[in-house]
């Protein structure tokens, strides 16, 4: 089996946080999810992440079918895989990530993998080329091109500080020769840390062939160590997206300003207006105008509709109709085709039939509208009494005036009409108007007497 | 005369659109008009669009006075050109451009025809210099500095390859050299299409004067085939247009987050905050704020007025008068000076006489306001009554109580008082107190006895 | 003491405005008082500014300790320079600095003072170096690496072209070396005007010691003279004051579209999502989250709360509330801890007790709300009768109905109940229900008989 062993024990002292690094976000997903699903889509059967601090934030938003192992000191690289030493078969392929490089791109381990196991290697290295190294560990290949070390800054004399090939931190392992190795590794040096790297020399001198892959680009294998680096992974990641949605038909306005989440289906001819968040796997037809100002969260969208300056959460809309500016549309709102939800309306849990429409300051909550019915605007379903909430229901071709209240739990059947302004408490049955307030009384002369009223104050 | 074909009869497949290249927008207009735009601005006399793909959407986006020809199989720039060969005539200028160029500049063009006209040429192209001239055709000289010839990457010889000049595929031809060269070019190569380049080489033989003008700046000649090209085009203009109002003394927070079209009027010392989309031909007075986050859309704006996070559609705003966060101006509200119109608050299709306000939560529709008027929160001008549309009429110092309804068609005259939470349906005459509503009644016990109620259930 | 003189008597004609050029804001602050804080933290104990164009426009956004000169005609640095003479001690140390360069960082002018102090310099000059030094003054030392001169780019040999060390503009003098070399500055030179620079040599040649420090950044002596550069000093400003709350803990999801003034205070782990404008000494606590599309201006926002496109001014929001999206908070709205003020919602010079919900379409003005109130949907606090403002309490656990009107002054009492679409005007005593509506009448075939009168029209 191809197995991963990620490294998320960190604390991130740098991000000065209370939540271990690797639940930190980056469009939307941590990172350790970020380096997970990448190692998933590239063919690893099981994933062990080794924990350290802050166990259980990490353990709580982990996939079910990720393994977890705990590092109880952070004692090196290689003491972290140690702790993954359970779930290590001989027979297996172990590839060992990092729980903070969110930018790792699964097709490059992809052919990671590909060179690894049709070299026949017992350890490959990730690596990649850079035009200034100082810092990094350096790639020292041997005549016929395979992996002869990896020598860290401080170690490395003159020709090798030369070279331009660094180590990714990310290996791949055959099973056998990795459980071998990590009995040997020792801490016998300044830091007093079992280093993984030191397993690639224990491979060879065990007659283990060790190869390194030039397959990687700098920006992928970015670790994140500050809010600052976390922000620069963000806008990479930001691009890459959107440069996907781009390349399907998508028009994005400005690509800066956009924030997609991973995993989000847009069809083409689709366009998005500057500064839309569309998130947690929200799904838009084509033909759509997004935003400019949406935010779409877990909601579907369907085609030729537009949505503007507005928020949609858990909620799905059909198609042709327009949402917003400055509409709510929040959990269980379900909207149908060619519907308007105008300006300062709100849609909670209700069900809104084609071609009906609340055009202004309304709020639509726990419902059933039908279709063709017109919310007058101002109009309010009022679904709580303090204690409980209950559920309106109005037929096809209603009309309620501006202003009017429905007091749930209330039937408005077909076909019937609510006279502006009034408060309504019981069912209107077919045809009928209801109407519910007081006739206009006329008081003439009033506003001289007030008048005089408040400059006598 | 001074005439442009232009071509446009691409389908841009890479743009994975149902929609043709050039009626792709950037800045708010259609790549080809932008092109359209700078050559009339150049002096072009007439304009012959060549058409292909999707030809009556991009002629319904086209001006009156733009010429169209049809290339119904796209056989190369020279055939293109030939479709065009009926608007030709011997004594014109023929300038030849490509619709999905929308950064070229008028003044380039200007300059260009110069050369041109100066020079005597028959033939001119418009060229630039690149670092790197790959894949580009070259650009060669004879020894006077006149044009040679046009070398595409796969004829070019190494010392051909070293030239960094390129053929920006803008060119300029005398009519009567045009349109005979036109029949002289042939096919006979492996793509089996009719270069137009070829043209310049007949013309050289049939002695006409060949030259080429270094006058373009490489981004102004970028094509746009996909919708990262796109959205880099768009960039790049926004930058450019946002540039010149700065040059003309506004002041731009974040010139990356700002969008707007072409042909806008801003005033001087008017600051535009973050976010805000001013399209379609808006005039901004001086001395403003805009934004954050406000869309101005085919609107007028005096001076001295707030504009925040509101939408302004097709709407006119006085002086001193601020409006939103959170306003909806629709198409017809024309709002007087010294207004305020607050948040929540939409009007449209009203006149809103100087002094007025409307501070939260109101709509205002189909409606003549007067001077002074105060319009309480959550007023209501109730203009529908499911079948027709009727007006209101509010004259000077009326006050219009909070959740007050105004039921159309209604006249409330000067100096009237409608009492909070009341229904109108009649008209209000001078100086009257209007009341529609019931008594206040307590009802003792009733908050114990519900809450009884409800824990029995 | 330690003086600084700030010359901000320019006009700034390329801005095109009408305001004097220092007064134009960077991140929320006006010019000068970048680089009057800058000097007030590096320890400067008085400034003087040099006024000049818009004296009074200056002097109002100066802070009360700032002392003011006027130079009434702009002839040179120098005579700035002389205006200030009456201020200067000749035991004082004088820093000029150019009120157009916002950039300059604090901690480099105390490098700066420390290296004049130590070095016993009677001048020191703040220099740095470029790639291409064309068009500034060139640092020319002598070989114990003292300052010679400073020589403008029409003076300079080809030798000393070649320098790439810089005149900042930024000087230390002994003030009685300053003021004596003042005196002697001519303006015998092309432009007629007394050249600051030309107090050196007359400083070196009475025995004072002339430096040189090279310890500027090229960014910070970015002088401002148009909107461009006003638009670039705002960006570069931008960056650093969000990288400083970076490193301080905050999660900034975008850095480009982040908006937060200098002298804001924001928790750890709080993270702020695009396109937030937070100013005017705004503090927010830990674990919030900000935006997208929030602007806080002058508040104070509690821990662990969230803030969604909304707009807060002026007001104190405590921990764990929610607030928007599309909420307005208004000067003195004082909202308590566990709170929701939800969508299309204004609060106004109001306390919101802890526990308190206005979930959507209220107004709520002049107004003690107590705890665990419940304001229903579209209910209006009427505060105004177009005179005068009253005010409503509502004490803990009240109920109002949706829509529903309180007209002020009101005292709603603990555990009431008001009934939906009542317009309450008198006091509720404890435990009551208060209604006051008009009964449902239903009239059957209305609708029908509407149709048809709507047909025969």
């Amino acid at each position: 089996m191809k197995k991963a062993v990620i490294l998320a024990a960190g604390k991130g002292t740098r991000m000065k946080s209370s939540h271990p690094k690797v639940v930190h976000k980056v469009c939307g997903k941590e990172m350790v999810n970020h380096v997970i699903d990448a190692s998933d889509k590239a063919g690893v059967d099981e994933t062990i992440v080794v924990l350290g601090h802050g166990i259980e934030e990490v353990k709580s938003i982990l996939g079910k079918d990720v393994k977890t192992v705990v590092q109880k000191e952070q004692l090196g690289t290689g003491h972290a895989v140690m702790m993954a030493d359970e779930y290590i078969g001989d027979e297996d392929t172990v590839v060992v990530l990092c729980g903070d490089t969110p930018l790792i791109v699964s097709e490059t381990l992809v052919k990671f993998f590909d060179y690894h196991d049709c070299g026949g290697y017992a350890v490959t290295v990730l690596t990649t080329k850079v035009d200034n190294p100082t810092g990094y560990g350096r790639v020292i290949r041997d005549q016929t091109g395979n992996l002869l070390k990896i020598v860290e800054q401080k170690d490395a004399n003159e020709e090798e500080k030369a070279v331009n090939e660094i180590n990714s931190g990310i290996y791949c392992f055959n099973g056998k020769y990795l459980k071998e190795s990590l009995k040997k590794i020792d801490n016998k040096n300044a830091q007093g840390e079992y280093y993984l790297p030191d397993s690639i020399e224990i491979i060879r001198m065990s007659g283990g062939k060790a190869g390194a892959f030039l397959g990687a680009s700098i920006e992928e294998l970015m670790g994140v160590n500050s809010r600052i680096q976390l922000s620069d992974a963000e806008k990479i990641m930001r691009r890459r997206i959107n440069e996907l949605h781009m390349v399907n038909g998508v028009t994005i306005i400005d690509t800066d300003s956009t924030y997609i989440d991973s995993d989000i289906e847009i069809g083409s001819d689709t366009i998005i207006f500057p500064g839309c968040m569309i998130s947690k796997g929200s799904k838009i037809g084509s033909g759509c105008k997004i935003g400019p100002y949406a935010s779409i969260e877990n909601s579907v969208i369907g085609n030729d509709t537009s949505v503007k300056k507005s928020e949609i959460i858990d909620a799905v809309v059909g198609d042709e109709t327009t949402v917003g500016p400055f509409a709510y549309l929040r959990p269980n709102a379900n909207i149908g085709n060619n519907c308007k939800i105008g300006d300062f309306v709100e849609v909670k849990n209700a069900i809104f039939g084609d071609g009906s429409k609340a055009s202004h300051l309304s709020y639509i909550g726990d419902a059933e509208v039908g279709k063709n019915v017109n919310i007058g605007c101002g109009v309010v379903f009022v679904n709580y009494d303090g204690k409980n909430k209950f559920k309106s229901i109005v037929k096809d071709n209603a009309f309620l005036g501006s202003n009017s209240n429905l007091v749930a739990p209330l039937i408005i059947e077909e076909d019937t009409f609510i006279a502006t302004g009034s408060t309504i408490t019981e069912d209107v049955p077919n045809g009928c108007l209801a109407i519910a307030r007081e006739r206009q009384v006329l008081k003439a002369g009033w506003v001289e007497k007030k008048r005089k009223r408040d400059e006598e104050k």
